[in-house]
């Protein structure tokens, strides 16, 4: 990818994160990033194509910080992968919110929904590849339906996010309460 | 509260479920009401209390759908009054997409903090009423933390919910993805 073209989605991240999907506009990303209009339209065609390339490029932001972790541990990497989305680091903010917005902002531009359902499934595919590791190396019950585990963890991992950015929950309590859903769901014998 | 202010309200919530929060101007919502722009100033005074009075409004109307049980079982009571935050109705839908809007708006909107906090604790506090209930009667584990499963459980609800509604999620998986969370949350033997 090129460097300009990163430069352009770091900077729509950004922008989606202060003001939301509709903030959005060309003329503002083309000032953010530092760069013309003509390029971003070079680029992505339109703001839809701005929108899609910035859903993918939050599971890039996402995948990088969450793979930041010492061990080697299936299971006790599900459980930093997710947790590490719930960080009070300006990147992990920034990136859950506009995770976030684009994905309330998909219930009314269904244009939107086949890129957000695709990184959806990358992320739970990305759980739930690290559960069937877990059950290979014994710490997860090889019973465990991982594809359902990985589901119901993302989801709730974005029904935290949500609450901790309108300010219903705060981060500790959100990170508690996922910590204990983990446990709860990398323990069960079904 | 008067019919009138009722019937604004039922109408707020569609347009936000049509339209989103944005959408919301007092002079469709006039149009939608079917009542002059003065009479919702009169009982509103702004926009802004348009909006604190739906998300209250928002809860009533989960309280009342919810609460069509015929079961007296408090763990089984748990059990449809989350599930019935999922159902393919117009009603349901329609408050669940307007509720997610507002709480997606709030992120960037701090006015709408307060009432959004204080409809999801009174949403939290029915589920660990139920939960303790459930406890009383022995069908619940008396060592579980009803505080914590109530809160996972309901952020679990508006996790699945915006997936739904956002198209990356069928309405039948979420509610089985939500059944299997009900089973593993009551079943659980701290």
């Amino acid at each position: 990818m090129s460097e300009r073209r990163t430069q352009i989605l770091e900077a729509a991240v950004r922008v989606i994160a202060q003001d939301g999907v509709r903030g959005l506009r060309i003329e503002k990303l083309a000032a953010a990033a530092e760069v013309s209009t003509a390029l971003i339209y070079y680029h992505f065609k339109d703001r839809a194509g701005v929108l899609h390339a910035a859903l993918e490029h939050i599971n890039h932001r996402a995948q990088a910080y969450t793979d930041h972790t010492d061990t080697a541990d299936p299971r006790s990497r599900v459980e930093h992968m997710l947790l590490l989305e719930l960080q009070d680091t300006d990147e992990v903010r920034e990136t859950s919110i506009a995770w976030g917005e684009l994905r309330a902002s998909a219930v009314f531009h269904p244009d939107l929904r086949d890129p957000l359902q695709a990184t959806t499934r990358s992320w739970n595919t990305d759980v739930e590849t690290l559960i069937r590791q877990a059950q290979q190396t014994g710490t997860v019950h090889p019973a465990l339906d991982a594809v359902a585990t990985a589901e119901r963890l993302t989801a709730l991992v974005e029904g935290l996010s949500e609450r901790w950015h309108s300010g219903s929950l705060t981060l500790d309590r959100a990170r508690q309460l996922l910590t204990s859903a983990i446990e709860l769901e990398l323990n069960a014998t079904p």
